[in-house]
């Protein structure tokens, strides 16, 4: 699949495949710094046409990865989308091609933090300048390419996804047809800066971190990345949610034992979700993607105005929110729709009604289905896809 | 102020004083364990009148304190609730005899884990036995026969403090006239309990904690305590506060560093308020009295159903919360009206209009203060004060 001299394409030891970019793409980042080599790794279902018009890419959450619709390699689990995609699905593989990239910064194969520096031979670690959701789609952008593809039928994402889906349609309005940004903000807020801060704070504090060096030391901050995912996973869940989930139900016990231990399943959920997540992510990554998501700004990037980010914009919108997503609130996706109608811009808005919180978006709910595969095959129609 | 042969009474070297029972007031806990000797720390402002009659029992919060109304020891702010407390103001020191004690597992004097275990003449540290609201309110009703008062005019408390207003009313119905829970629940939501065990795994997974043994190690988990502290901080505003107070903007610099320092306002608060709260508090204590509110459940001690903790109460009560609070939701406070409603009590409530988030309680917001001193004044009169 290589285009030229320097890009390399390989298959890795799972179903994941990598491009690396040489001389010919560098990339340029918003901190100003110019990767000269950086590799993409990503997943693909379905065949793209020969027209090479029917590619959609999926953009993942931050501890997400590009296993959207195959098992992931350390936890074995299915595809974290896998309820959408694939044959006959939503996101129907026998029609469409499904590209969905582990983003730069991450840590399942594409440049990132743990992966080494070539000019160190050492991990990358802290050294690794700091990256953002625009430095994300960018490199994207050269992978698109590389499959020579002209334009996506449609970039989709959920949460940070989101934020890329915005990105590419603001920053490449003639390489994309539609954008689905679901549960998602065009910038984050206080609150969520806050949140992050604490994860972040979390990892930093641990001793294993080794002032981020703890890949050369064969070290892992399995403690603070844990609290950081605790943290993280409160807010992905409802209050309603919790309590119908956990409420004050107690964890294989008839009372309370007058200590410390995780009596309540509810911290005892927090605590496997807490300690899981060690195993299949890196520290370093929390810190640099969580970064990427407080920097998101696409007002300030645009004087200011959000609508300038889509000023006389091609591109057809779905956006989408939940009622119960305290993290993305429903105010924060009528902020993009109120800058989308001000430029006059082909968008639907949908507030879908669930008690399950940000998390709905990767979860059994019909309407919000509903809502996506309407929307979609009425941008295929429109886009002579079917 | 002793009153029999071994309670002993003494003033600190601040402004609080201390009593300490023996064997005649042995404290026995929900956990099983009696306290043979126990101590509570407490401010004291106004005058007991001659019926004793005129006594307010103010409770604190999870990281409060009996500075209530004088100045912090260490930190030398002023009280927490200097806004309302003192002559002339809605908590009249000229006509109310107040009290505010630091609660049992507290580490501004009272008995807890940073305090000497007898038994080893080494800090109780994590043998310190875990402490339980009702226990918080069984030592305060020693220290309440030790003034020799029957009945307090009147609860008050919001957060933590609220729990103890309820508990106070259901518990001691005869020696309360009436009770202000504010901000507040009765019961803790999985949501919460979520919430505070990220914090005490914060703390727990800092080495310095030593297996809470710090104290007698000479070593202090700050980092830990410090993410604790602001992982709580953030459930203490509200998002629209949040925004409003720091919004995107940045602490200091014109443009982001692309790094990890405090780029933004709102990181460098919250590292401000966990450093800053590593000097006035104990991490044990944090572990104890998040634990106490974390088993605090009225119904849940009461046969399951809430109403019964109220039964044939004669005890007024007005209830508060506050819209845009979203650690204890208006939800939580109609669940004690309800079950106060239940039982034909005496209860009045009020939702106060307030984009402050949590800490409204202790902010100048004029209309809850206009319902405190209406409720106030309405049942001083009532119980024969004016």
């Amino acid at each position: 699949m290589s285009t030229n001299d320097t890009t390399q394409s390989e298959k890795t030891q799972d179903s994941s495949q990598k491009v690396t970019f040489g001389s010919e793409a560098p990339l340029r980042l918003d901190c100003g710094v110019e990767l000269k080599n950086h590799t993409i790794a990503f997943e693909a279902y379905g065949t793209l046409n020969e027209q090479k018009n029917n590619a959609i890419l999926i953009c993942h959450a931050l501890t997400g990865d590009q296993y959207v619709a195959s098992p992931h390699p350390i936890t074995k689990k299915p595809g974290w989308w896998d309820i959408v995609i694939g044959p006959g699905k939503i996101f129907d593989t026998d029609k469409y091609f499904i590209i969905c990239p582990n983003v730069i910064g991450g840590c399942m194969g594409t440049t990132g933090p743990k992966e080494i520096n070539p000019d160190t031979g050492k991990p990358w670690g802290v050294e690794f300048p700091v990256i953002t959701i625009p430095d994300m789609v960018r490199q994207q952008a050269l992978l698109i390419s590389h499959f020579g593809i002209d334009k996506l039928f449609m970039v989709v994402g959920g949460s940070m996804g989101g934020m890329q889906a915005l990105e590419w349609a603001s920053t490449y309005p003639d390489r994309v047809f539609a954008s689905i940004p679901i549960a998602t903000a065009p910038h984050h807020s206080a609150q969520n800066i806050a949140l992050y801060e604490v994860g972040r704070q979390a990892i930093m504090a641990d001793p294993e971190w080794c002032d981020g060096k703890y890949l050369e030391q064969g070290r892992t901050p399995k403690r603070g990345l844990s609290v950081a995912r605790m943290a993280g996973h409160i807010t992905y869940l409802s209050e309603a949610s919790l309590q119908q989930k956990f409420g004050r139900r107690l964890q294989d016990r008839h009372e309370v034992t007058f200590g410390f231990d995780a009596d309540f399943q509810v911290e005892s959920y927090l605590r496997h979700q807490g300690s899981t997540f060690v195993d299949r992510f890196d520290a370093n990554s929390y810190l640099y993607v969580s970064r990427a998501m407080d920097y998101f700004d696409l007002a300030g990037n645009n004087g200011g105005v959000l609508a300038n980010a889509f000023k006389d914009t091609p591109v057809r919108f779905c956006v989408i929110s939940f009622t119960s997503d305290w993290h993305y609130p429903t105010a924060e996706s009528r902020l993009t729709v109120k800058a989308l109608n001000a430029v006059a811009a082909n968008v639907s808005f949908a507030e879908i009604e669930s008690d399950k919180g940000h998390d709905a978006f990767l979860l059994d709910e019909p309407e919000f289905h509903n809502v996506l595969s309407g929307f979609i095959n009425g941008a295929a129609k429109h886009w002579g896809l079917s």
